[in-house]
């Protein structure tokens, strides 16, 4: 694959309609009538993050030649909302206390907080769906949302066990990250009225670069420095998930590696410094960062491949150029 | 009022309705690939409850004659759904321990599983209402679901702050409680496809109703014993929450007695129990139970003249009878 450092050239390509959706979100929060909502809100969205879902959402639907109106900045803001919301509870769940390189909401406010204000923009991101009027949308909304809880559902049954293989491993961040991507992409197929072959393709690369974008997100986890990757390295080891680089070095472990990552992830007692570089260590003898980074990039390639429907043109570059990057990026 | 001691004829009108709802909650839940999902969702729904809200959704519904399919069963299980997934989250902002008399699902599981679980079941509604098709529902639902969350976050930056007064109160358990409600008998008349007239009496019904409801829960606290309650008694004054019966008191507080409730709800380590058994005494001295149930059955009453543009009936009757069990119940 050749290499991709940035995506600057994307984010130009839809960069008035992002100021858009960046609008819409404000002017959505401000309409709340309980204060904590926009600022809580404003806290966790000036964070910034890489905005991936909702480019994603205005690429596909521009991809289908729409241009006759704002639905697809009021899909955006819809995608991002839930998105938003998911990781107000996440952190809640994960009792992280830095996303982005800032504390996250739940360290400034509270749990309490982060619960209610993501169950708040879940119901935004609602409302703005039923505002725009189609079915097929908030069909594929409500059985996203749906998707997404189950998987972070399976992802907190499977902590701390072993027995998660490749197998659940997929099918949790089938659930919890590539589900989302997929709706974003297809979202905007259906505000364009792209045909039934079309929207498929979009679903298909949706699902493929999400897949190679959690599976990036968990390999860093591993090898970032905390600083690059704006949260806390090691997180996932201490939190007891079992993650891809876990899973391979673990399939590959001899009788006392096992015993290790068994002791090592029972408790969150054992999950010090020491065994995080033992964890390190067994990581790179089986060089499990590298293939993660292999499964990704055959995602990334399947995400590409699914675009095959679509003429070439610079929005079809564009969402080459992102499956590359998704699998490229260093944070 | 005449006195009302059950609501058992009201059941019975809807028994097999009500069956219908439980067996749909049941099959959805069941659908889940995540086994927690049903678990934790089967412990809350045992618990049992008074399933007012279902009720009232499927009351509505057949009061203006609905009579031709199965919306009805859908719309209550979904308006279950909602309730329920607000319970959920409420036991973790609350840190509840007691819910109807059993352990809640987050002492059990945790609040993670609450959390998620929750998410779950507030996508399944969406998704239930999706598959109905009813975009004036889908705007019900979706609009109820943000004033809900609304509600809460009020209700928590609201807590130990004393300048909580009559409106501000009332202006919380509108969103918290009555807009829920509210939704719930006019999503009966929209099934049943009344005159704007009709689904306007509904939802003017079911917020007074909510009201009522809520202010004789907020009494309840600090009247009822712990056993007939299913929770412990005394949660609000520990949790700070300002009700309809300290803000009557401290509309009547001497000086001194204004600086006990500013100590005493200025803090969980203050909400001891020789603090708690002041705080009933000032509640006893000012009458302000007695006063707050007056101020719920004036809500009861404006319920029961809401309903003046339906014509006299046994369904007529329950949905009286209804209000009037709201005020008299003693749990």
């Amino acid at each position: 694959m050749t290499q991709v450092n940035d995506i600057s050239f994307i984010r130009t390509l839809v960069a008035e309609e992002m100021k858009a959706v960046d609008a819409l979100i404000l002017e959505q929060l401000e309409q709340s009538n309980a204060p904590l909502i926009p600022q809580l809100s404003r806290h966790i969205l000036k964070a910034g993050g890489k905005r991936l879902r909702p480019i994603l959402t205005l690429l596909a639907a521009k991809l289908c030649n729409y241009n006759s109106g704002s639905r697809h900045i009021h899909m955006a803001a819809s995608v991002e909302f839930i998105h938003t919301a998911t990781l107000l509870h996440d952190d809640v769940v994960d009792e992280s206390a830095l996303r982005r390189g800032e504390p996250t909401a739940n360290a400034v406010w509270s749990n309490s907080a982060s619960v209610l204000v993501g169950d708040f923009l879940l119901a935004k991101a609602f409302q703005m769906m039923v505002g725009d009027g189609s079915l097929a949308a908030l069909k594929l909304l409500s059985d996203t949302s749906a998707t997404l809880s189950e998987g972070e559902v399976l992802q907190l049954t499977s902590a701390r066990d072993l027995a998660t293989n490749r197998e659940i491993y997929f099918r949790i961040i089938h659930a919890k990250t590539a589900s989302l991507f997929a709706t974003a992409a297809e979202i905007g197929g259906i505000v364009a009225g792209a045909t039934k072959n079309e929207c498929n393709a979009l679903k298909e690369y949706g699902t493929a670069l999400g897949l190679a974008f959690q599976i990036v997100d968990d390999a860093l986890d591993y090898s970032a420095q905390t600083a690059q990757l704006g949260k806390q390295a090691g997180d996932d080891f201490r939190e007891g998930k079992i993650t891809l680089p876990i899973i391979l070095a673990y399939e590959k472990a001899s009788d006392e590696e096992q015993k290790f990552w068994q002791h090592a992830l029972e408790d969150t007692a054992n999950a010090n410094d020491e065994n995080l570089q033992t964890a390190l260590n067994l990581i790179a003898k089986h060089n499990t960062i590298e293939a993660s980074l292999k499964e990704a990039e055959n995602q990334a390639q399947k995400a590409i491949k699914a675009l095959t429907p679509f003429p070439e043109s610079e929005l079809k570059t564009a969402l080459v150029t992102l499956a590359k990057f998704t699998v490229q990026r260093e944070f």
